[in-house]
């Protein structure tokens, strides 16, 4: 199988973004070692990264590229151990363009609890339009993961699931939409442990939290 | 509407220094992503940063001008969604010269649970003269935001509010005084955070406050 | 004694990959000032950090040479005042050739407590296959400190010991893999304290985590 | 009053290390904003930072020099406004070099509830010998600083003390002694509260701390 002459521009131009977009993850303190991946569809195809590589050596030639059920199509390397999850949410979820993977540090502190994070901060309102759900446990090998993430981001707003012991997945209409959203994760994972931790942070009432998403979600940022 | 010709040395040089000084947000770790702005008066008008640009791009020639009612005068993007907050406080404290919103993480841990900071550390008595104050829940849209900075700002020495399920603001006689005490709040908010997880601190007896404040305000540093 | 010539090739390849594996330690804020050492074997030797040194100054040119007793046998300073414990995990353990030693805070804190990280990640039951051990007290001078390690890792999967009111020990086929240990040991340390401080983490069933285990160490990253 | 041209190529040495000191100050994040300072001493004064300056403008030329009584000698600013106790330091504790002062945040979270930090990790034991002891409550102005930080040295080994509701000093022969002990004891200070956080550490017993402190004062290093 090769990728069809049409796409190859739009390929390469996904490599390097999806390169640049790794880089933000150890910026953000999101992964440690070789943790964590970012991923972007393109037609029927998505560009991620190989296994197990240093962050130093993620350029745009190091990406690789899978079709939608996980098979390497271009690149020396294996894909990412998550291809498989990455690969399931493009096909069962038509507006998603991005997948980030993360074992950030708080998050995955909500996660072995397996409780879903309040919507106590404004920030949060605005980007996940409530709190933070909590996924099934799953593990590697086969399609659950992937259908656990889009059952529950299926019946949620936020772009965001905490799959129970293991970690954060995001999903956006880009791989940069997916990267904010996985960042802004980390950081109300914090705030909110850290409110929680000397009482109980105040609710945000629904009313203010629809309000806040509708305008983030449609008014923010450059038109 | 134009930038009157007197004014434009000084406006330039403002774009300069705010510029500068947004740099200093994510070097103290006080922002993820796109969040947190840095705002200076100059005359009738606002110099600030554009919405939802990356720290990497923000120098002196991406810097917007508003006036005071917070309306685009000068430069190719949209404010930062807060600026009518930013804009409100300097048409009510004259005295104030520069504004800066943060979500930093132990701040709005604070603000979270709508708890004021209370003063156990020197180096808060010096800064803010007693608690960090906590403001009302106001949600974007109109004037309810600047008017709860304003308000609870007026009743307190302290030059940063914590405005409840949001995060902080602070004020200066300048932007660098404004973002110097949202570093220190931040600074407070951890380290009067992390006291209290094992015990209750010891209070400053308020005379102590009172002379610290004081000296700090009329000695410290270079005159 | 002197380095045997067949080995010379290999010895200053190991202080080329030690010397960059030292400066893993300070980037993943495992170390302060000039704590924590990395150390490989070569044949009948060992390659580590003098003590004392900033990390600042470790390049190749400043490793030191050991023989499997801790006897100082290639270059101008004091060995790491740690030699003699790396020197009796080589003696007694074959299949390692590389280990880390360092003081990283939560790892830490959980050795000041001497209890063990129970495993609720699916990244530390990939990479440790169940808890991390505790070991006993032992201070430095004698064998006890090398005694301690060995014995508590004969008796694990994992490739990393927290040594009680000291701090953790990693192994690893090589350096490399001793400097993972090490990393994602403070990163699950970490995780799993922060998921405990509300609540408890929920465990992971025994037949996942061997499966995890299983599958990462025969099937990940790059073959 | 001007320097002796004996002393003048030991001072201009002198301001070349407390220049390079004062950067391990941001780079091991025990300040923010222009926080903290260190000083040395040289035949009878000492060199200093200025107050209130930028970690970014402090080369050797912007140090100051003050005689033992804290009044400048030489420099164009005023000298930090902890002069007073660092000078009170060097008048009454003969084999002290070097004085950091900070207000690093965990080492303040103890001072702020006036706990001492009892010693319960090796590296803790090797540089404090003991508990990181806690001064008494004294505000900046007259001698009280200094009086309180030279009163509990005395009665203990630690080269650190937390001054009540302000933050650490620490002492050294030189001022980079000083300045390891200011990074230790953070570190010391984290990872003792994190230990604490979940259960109480185990003490070590007087005996190893005593030896442990008797081997790292006179043994480690290199000689």
């Amino acid at each position: 199988m090769t990728i069809p002459t049409a796409l190859r521009a739009e390929i390469d131009a996904a490599k390097q973004r999806v390169a640049a977009l790794h880089a933000e993850l150890p910026r953000w303190e999101l992964v440690v070692w070789t943790a964590g991946n970012v991923s972007e569809r393109v037609g029927d195809y998505l560009v991620i990264k190989p296994s197990g590589v240093s962050y130093d050596d993620l350029d745009a030639d190091a990406m690789v590229v899978c079709d939608l059920d996980g098979n390497l199509v271009e690149g020396d390397r294996s894909p990412s151990s998550d291809t498989a999850a990455h690969a399931y949410v493009y096909r069962h979820m038509d507006h998603v363009g991005g997948v980030v993977h993360t074992h950030s540090t708080y998050a995955a502190a909500w996660a072995a609890r397996g409780e879903e994070i309040p919507c106590v901060l404004t920030m949060m309102a605005d980007e996940f339009g409530g709190p933070i759900p909590v996924g099934p446990f799953a593990i590697i090998g086969d399609d659950s993961i992937g259908r656990g993430i889009v059952e529950t981001l299926d019946a949620h707003r936020s772009p965001a699931v905490l799959m129970r012991n293991h970690g954060p997945f995001t999903i956006g209409r880009d791989a940069k939409a997916a990267v904010k959203a996985a960042v802004l994760l980390e950081e109300v994972a914090r705030a909110v442990h850290i409110s929680r931790q000397l009482g109980e942070p105040t609710p945000i009432p629904q009313e203010a939290i629809d309000s806040l998403y509708h305008r983030y979600q449609n008014v923010y940022g450059q038109h």
